[in-house]
């Protein structure tokens, strides 16, 4: 199998973190340059009809894209160790967990920097810096909130490590692009269980 | 169990729908007032923290927020007829059709009306009208591929009707409110099976 993915873009980074905490390996990683356009190009529409990375190529040569849709097939071929839940209810909670994370903080980040950063206006155009900043509001209102949660429970989810706290972690260190630090926001629950997550092997890669 | 609902809302109809295809009975539907701001209530905030609708109490008190989670929790109590995929590989393929519908065409449609409509100024401030009407044209770009997938195959997942077919529907239904209609605007196949979902029983409630 092969995963197309972009260095530093959240998205990719998602699905690697998920195969490192379950020591998926033989999938060969290809570089796509959003920069460059890449995405957009012939080739790779080809294989990702909406330009979206990442996107995974099957050894029967169907390609899946959107990142929680190819954690899903991981999942099922390497349960160990399980990270979206052992059964239906513990499965819809962590989906839960997983989308409040991904709508409500990631979408916000991804929102303020595609529309506030000078770095990202090859990828969104019209860029609306007003909404962009509206929505940086809007992050910290709900990190605050995320805040909060971390007060009563380890991870995003509750007691275990979780696709929802990959997703989050993706989210926050995306946000270093809108200069969003939890520790300097006054968010400590935020910023340990940002700490506790970055020391694991899977907070390493980018 | 409740579900709390609001009529003409686009999410609850998703998990309502849903229900629907399974001929789930037996859950109480509580309505929440939206433009009375019932959801931002401290009553409701108990029960559904971030204020969004729909929310299902489970027997046991705890509540369960996140349409797709939702459905996800109700397809494990309910399994037939199947909406999600019967095992890990199909599972994971309708859940990028439903991705790609949710966050490419449903999740701007809904830019596009809170952020042009005024009835819709209670639910979102500040509204961000240049903004609203790029995401209106984004919506018309990938309705058009969309249409162009369903010239090729019976449902937005493949062939047989999923929980991707439901959120595509309350999409175009929503979609209403910025005049959006795929026939008038030339997509005669997204038209075609829109009209074929309303012709469900589950596309008939509101």
């Amino acid at each position: 199998m092969k995963l197309y993915v972009s260095p530093g873009a959240p998205s990719p980074r998602r699905v690697m973190m998920f195969m490192v905490e379950k020591s998926i390996t033989g999938i060969d990683l290809v570089n796509v340059d959003l920069n460059a356009h890449e995405h957009k190009g012939e080739a790779y529409r080809a294989k990702s009809p909406l330009a979206t990375v990442p996107a995974l190529e099957l050894d029967d040569g169907r390609v899946l894209t959107e990142t929680r849709a190819i954690c899903t097939y991981l999942e099922g071929l390497h349960p160990e160790p399980n990270l979206m839940g052992v059964d239906t209810e513990e499965r819809a909670f962590i989906e839960m967990a997983d989308r409040r994370v991904e709508h409500y903080l990631l979408a916000r980040i991804a929102n303020t920097v595609r529309h506030t950063h000078p770095g990202l206006a090859p990828l969104e155009q019209p860029q609306f810096p007003d909404f962009g900043q509206s929505q940086a509001q809007k992050v910290r209102e709900i990190a605050a909130w995320f805040d909060h949660v971390l007060e009563r429970q380890a991870y995003m989810a509750g007691e275990r490590f979780t696709i929802a706290d990959i997703t989050a972690f993706c989210a926050i260190e995306f946000a270093k692009l809108m200069k969003f630090n939890p520790g300097k926001e006054g968010m400590p629950a935020l910023q340990a269980w940002r700490d506790k997550v970055a020391a694991r092997p899977s907070g390493k890669i980018r």
